[in-house]
């Protein structure tokens, strides 16, 4: 049950073999994403203070760099120039936009797989370093609805072809949610939202006591709460929808966003995304559709993909970039999967074969057949000591080398090469041998 | 001739097209090593400062970080446990073998691929974060000489690989030069070679001079200087060490590695490593064998791979692991690949094909087109609005996409292909249609 190392608390690292897995669930979101038509961009790590401080809340989550040899004065300065390091991919991503909207062809569909930071106190026990996976699509000026069905669909895709299993996309839309809000004279619907979004942790009725201590009547938290119960397929939401008997133009919209949505996801990607009115998400600038996503057997972990519509998030100048995106916090994802043999590495290197060196006098010779295996695409090492076979094929075995190439030791005679897990030894031409398909590169492998 | 954007000075970053090469290159980096044994790692991005200081020297350069909540004493120390950014990838590598020695097969061979931050003064006009990709082997104890040949030809391989142009490993041996010291009664050896490097800055005379200045004599200094002077072939090189009529072990030793090393190079890779016996490298621990890499008209780049043997930088109680490794400063060598055109994305995005959409209603029949084509491995987008067909195929235009999809419009009629470079339009048959292979995906191209 492999799990990461952390000899900084907060600080997770792994072995080459989990490493081999990390790189490959890169690899395999990566491909999703430019299937589906987005392209890369990676921001630098670091952000000056105003631009981290932007949304508020997060202050407390952030790294502030200072340089050794800087002057006294930088240090412990608040200058809102001052650097830290990006807590989430979306800050730098509304600075991009606002710096590069010029060179960038709109509606603008990016992926960014990276780093981010967070100042947590170390006895939090969580990451204070890990991989986010964020998509997003940015318009000018305007941004279609449909994108909002897009990008969870997108990430639907992301995740099966991950192998995770058992996933659940939650989606609410927050006009909808507003518009239920206005009729039940809520006045301050952030606020509303806020307490809302405590609900599984604190229960119906404290989430009751708190809307009615911030001035909202009986009944319209009776209906707040009532309302966030709602959860199911497009009929559902619909006829429970209408027992509220709301009219105004929010809950209309909303409502027919939310039952769009989950009536193309429906077709695209049957029984993935569900309706979940209780879902708020604390940030405020969610405008639209928001997401939350659940794998059965593993609520703990929390949310593992989520996000929204964002309609003021970015402006530049009197222009405003309205936008939708989601994100993966990969690293406590990739840590789960692994620490529950849900992925592993079909073998713990990359290397396929072992060449064996008959004796030191000879180890050109072997790096000759090396570099031919390579030509043709077969990744290849070299014993690294001439000792007796029996100790190179324990090297390779040892390392999880499927294959050891021997040399032929006389002028006339064939190389031949050994699958050391069944133990056949074979003639072999180094022009055309191929090892077995699934054995070529190394894969994920789902041992469950 | 793209430039990398850098709102802040110091941290570049690209636009898609360009990050889209940048990925590819890490890619090809990536092939080349596991091809050849390697085996991928990722640390943490900081390090305590104890660390950080280890190697003396670069402490000016260190990022230090703060959290933005915490206690205000953190600020200001010089704790050894205050993290800082790394700097290199060496410091943490060597960290990471020292705490998982026991889960690691030795020799161990890895590669890692990571950003880097050096707090340099912004004026310097340096790259204050960046990537760099290190191979390093190790082993417990003792190391073959063999991967101090091996290391540079993988090396010599990732760089061709790549495409840089004419390029060269300059190799020098450290006990050679030792040796040659030893025999001229030059004591402090590491002062001589630190001197002996600014060789190329400040010319022989001065060089000589500071020597003189440090106590070796003038024949001692004419010896050092003379020795700078060779460079070449092992034939070459033997025949003027000759003339050196130097006996002691270290410079027998380092000899026949260094010429070992240029014969087995020879053979594997004609042409590209040469010896330059005046390439001291800077730091303290290397040991054996020491490397430098320079591209022919772009010298002024430095060295852009770099690296050595070393024996004493990683010891665990008694035990050592020598090493040896090199490591390219990748973002410094694309942004001048990019900025002189010699590499180039095949097209600025990931995207083959756009798939018009007829109406708004028909929407969903587009998007089960483009989900057809992914699900073949076409990276497929669907037009971002219904608009007149000329718009839509003028979106795929400025997007660089280069075929456009155009759903049949009534029933029995087929679907049609367009590739917007030459025009042609043809029926297409969705189970079946390919782009050209070279269309397929979006790949490195050198239009030079």
């Amino acid at each position: 049950m492999p799990r990461p190392i952390a000899s900084i608390s907060g600080f997770p690292e792994w072995l080459p073999q989990e490493r081999l897995v990390e790189q490959l669930v890169l690899d395999q979101l990566r491909e999703v994403f430019e299937l589906n038509g987005f392209s890369p961009i990676e921001t630098r790590a670091v952000e000056p203070l105003s631009q981290l401080l932007r949304k508020g809340e997060t202050s407390k989550e952030i790294y502030l760099l200072s340089r050794l040899q800087g002057e006294a004065a930088e240090e412990a300065s608040l200058d809102p120039k001052r650097l830290g390091l990006h807590f989430d991919l979306t800050v730098p991503f509304a600075r991009y936009i606002s710096e590069n909207a010029g060179k960038l062809a709109f509606p603008f569909k990016r992926y960014q797989i990276q780093k981010v930071w967070r100042g947590e106190r170390p006895q939090d026990g969580r990451y204070r370093e890990f991989i986010q996976a964020d998509i997003d699509v940015v318009g000018q000026g305007e941004l279609a609805f449909h994108h909002e069905v897009e990008l969870p669909l997108v990430m639907a895709r992301a995740l099966s072809a991950l192998g995770i299993p058992a996933f659940k996309i939650h989606v609410n839309n927050r006009k909808l949610v507003q518009g239920i809000c206005q009729a039940n004279g809520v006045e301050d619907v952030e606020e509303a939202l806020r307490i809302l979004d405590k609900l599984d942790k604190i229960g119906a009725d404290q989430v009751s006591e708190e809307l009615i201590k911030n001035g909202i009547s009986e009944s319209g938290a009776a209906t707040i709460l009532k309302m966030a119960q709602i959860s199911g397929d497009a009929q559902t939401v619909s006829a429970a929808l209408a027992e509220f008997g709301v009219e105004n133009d929010l809950f209309e919209e909303g409502k027919n966003e939310l039952l769009a949505l989950l009536e193309e996801a429906e077709k695209r990607a049957p029984g993935v995304v569900i309706a979940d009115l209780k879902i708020a998400r604390g940030l405020d600038y969610y405008t639209g559709s928001v997401y939350e996503s659940f794998i059965a057997g593993h609520e703990d972990l929390g949310s593992i993909c989520s996000g929204g519509r964002y309609d003021n998030l970015i402006t530049v100048g009197n222009k405003t970039y309205p936008g939708v995106g989601l994100s993966i916090g990969v690293s406590r994802l990739l840590a789960r999967m692994l620490g529950e043999d849900l992925l592993t590495a079909s073998r713990p290197t990359p290397t396929a074969v072992l060449v064996a060196v008959n004796d030191e006098a000879t180890r050109s010779e072997s790096n000759r057949i090396a570099d031919a295996l390579r030509e043709r695409g077969i990744p290849t090492d070299v014993a690294p000591k001439a000792a007796k076979f029996g100790k190179q094929i324990r090297f390779a075995d040892r390392q999880g080398i499927p294959y050891v190439w021997f040399p032929a030791t006389e002028e006339g005679e064939a190389d031949q090469v050994k699958d050391i897990r069944s133990g056949e030894q074979t003639e072999a031409d180094l022009s055309t041998w191929q090892p077995e398909a699934a054995d070529l590169r190394v894969r994920i492998s789902r041992p469950k």
